[in-house]
């Protein structure tokens, strides 16, 4: 999305967090770096290693600062262990960065909970938020979408889910590039009638205010794939495992038709004369096209990169981080919760406490 | 599955649900009866219509009785409304017959929540179990699966839970010909300590519990593509979204390649060499194979099938009928009611009142 607008800007990156770090985290700092010319890195992790990675990409040693981290959060880490015991893991220290204002976004593709802990704790929940989100796009037959919550909040009450849909808009404003994105509550049926009563209460209230976006109204499990609307909310249980559905479909699809073109000589040479053909639609599946999923409602950007990305995917996912910081993600939710039905403000205040 | 065991059966058929009916139904039936030669139907629909339809089916006249039905239930009808106002209907007609014991089972492709509220008023729940759930299988990576509960019931508690892998189990068994299938809770992590109270209550019954099944732990949502559970079980929210969003993925990928393959004449030559490999994927996730929800937990066989399906599909769902009734899934059922965790029954039977 973003592009020539990031001089000054500067990212801080957890250089250990996932599977191929910090070696994959390096080589994407350097390809963000070609793609938005003057933007700055950050890099939290052993210097030793990162400072001879980092050697190896002509003139990225200017563009970034290395930061010495002792300790490394491990994806077996509780999210509890990592706030008590990892005050100086490359995690925690590239969230405070943020914190502090020495960069304005983090991005790690380390262990999911420690990461939403820890910067729950040091950057707090943005005003008149309740709960923060796990927000990320994903490809649809009619372009991109995006779902929240993906897992931060395994229940969700009334207020969270208006909240997740004001949050959500404001994210495909500025990653979707809609001015004014469509909305859909995920439920088990389209009619008004359906579903549970927070679910209900959510699309009233939706439907009764007057929000910077288009409130579609009910969607279901297979409107995701259809992307029949730019926002699908629903809550962290829901959202988490409808996601992985998704992905796991695509495994299976990917699966079958891979021991189909197996399956006899003349189907190999279909398989070889369609390769091209194939290979735009692996092109628009590519889950390193849609990496960087963010945690939406704290006082700063925190993007999630998968842990098992190569560089071009770590890349993307710092593109998204500039994308938030160039498009004033925290801004644009201010307006709309201001404007959100006024009457059920002070309950969102009461459940704070 | 069936084949040969059907002498002397007899199904309920609505002639008048799903999107093509009453022709796919008569064509479904006779398609059925040339499978399991000797199984027999009650078709509740329009005589006139039904007589007709039937004396173009060589042979069928001899296997059918016609019963009139003055009502149709629409898809837009309420359940509620269909309980009050749909005593004559097609439907409500055929899952009569299977109270008063003229008929073993009953085949509907009409109005889901309609079936589900006649079938629990009029057939009632089983002994022992608090509510009843839909349940499907569906293609997987590792062979067949199956899913519950799929939108009956919207919350559920951890007795419903345990219940629901206890009827999945029983499913899996007669339809999937699994001896000891295994059973997997939906989550959002595979730890012990992830999910909500319900799931993880659910699950330290289920591992404490001594049932005729093999418990798998947690599952996630990429596990139902993997197919790494022979049950997946969950709440009828998440449930109904999961398997709504793996259809919808099935499109997208469809979409996705016709589109590739019409991209170029290479791609279009190279799709005609592959063919034979194109359709095998395709009958593997083919609806019409898969097609036959039951609504378990009531005394009474009861299969939903899709409304859009044809005679095929609809020939289908009859066989998992059969399937049922000759697999003696009530009976099934009462061994591991008998075995769970006895503590928890108290609680149960508490909860039905």
């Amino acid at each position: 999305m973003n592009s020539g607008r990031s001089t000054g800007r500067c990212i801080a990156l957890d250089a250990m967090g996932g599977a191929d770090a910090p070696a994959i985290v390096v080589e994407g700092a350097q390809l963000a770096r070609q793609r938005h010319p003057g933007l700055r890195f950050l890099l939290f992790g052993d210097e030793v290693q990162l400072r001879s990675l980092v050697d190896r990409q002509t003139g990225l040693a200017e563009a970034v600062e290395v930061c010495h981290a002792e300790q490394v959060i491990d994806d077996a880490d509780k999210p509890s262990q990592a706030l008590r015991r990892g005050r100086q893991s490359s995690m925690r220290l590239a969230i405070d960065a943020v914190d502090d204002g020495r960069a304005d976004a983090v991005v790690s593709a380390g262990n999911t909970g420690a990461l939403m802990a820890m910067a729950k704790v040091v950057l707090r929940m943005q005003e008149g938020i309740v709960r923060p989100a796990m927000i990320t796009f994903f490809p649809t037959l009619a372009g991109r979408s995006a779902m929240l919550d993906l897992g931060a909040n395994i229940e969700c009450d009334v207020d969270n889910l208006v909240q997740f849909a004001i949050m959500g808009a404001a994210f495909a404003r500025i990653e979707l590039g809609k001015e004014r994105p469509t909305v859909g509550l995920l439920n088990v049926g389209s009619e008004d009638l359906k579903g549970n009563e927070t679910v209900k209460t959510a699309g009233q209230i939706l439907r009764d205010s007057d929000l910077d976006f288009e409130f579609h109204g009910f969607v279901e499990g297979d409107d995701i794939g259809a992307g029949t609307v730019d926002v699908f909310v629903t809550d962290g249980f829901t959202g988490n495992i409808a996601l992985k559905a998704v992905e796991g479909t695509s495994r299976l699809y990917t699966g079958f038709l891979n021991q189909a073109f197996r399956s006899s000589l003349m189907a190999g040479l279909g398989y070889i004369l369609a390769r091209p053909a194939f290979n735009a639609v692996r092109r628009r599946v590519d889950p390193r096209e849609h990496n960087g999923a963010m945690f939406v409602g704290l006082n700063g950007v925190v993007i999630k990169s998968h842990g098992g990305t190569d560089s071009i995917g770590f890349a993307n996912a710092v593109g998204v981080a500039l994308d938030m910081v160039e498009g004033r993600f925290k801004e644009r939710i201010q307006a709309d919760l201001r404007r959100w039905a006024p009457a059920a403000q002070p309950e969102a205040e009461a459940a704070v406490s």
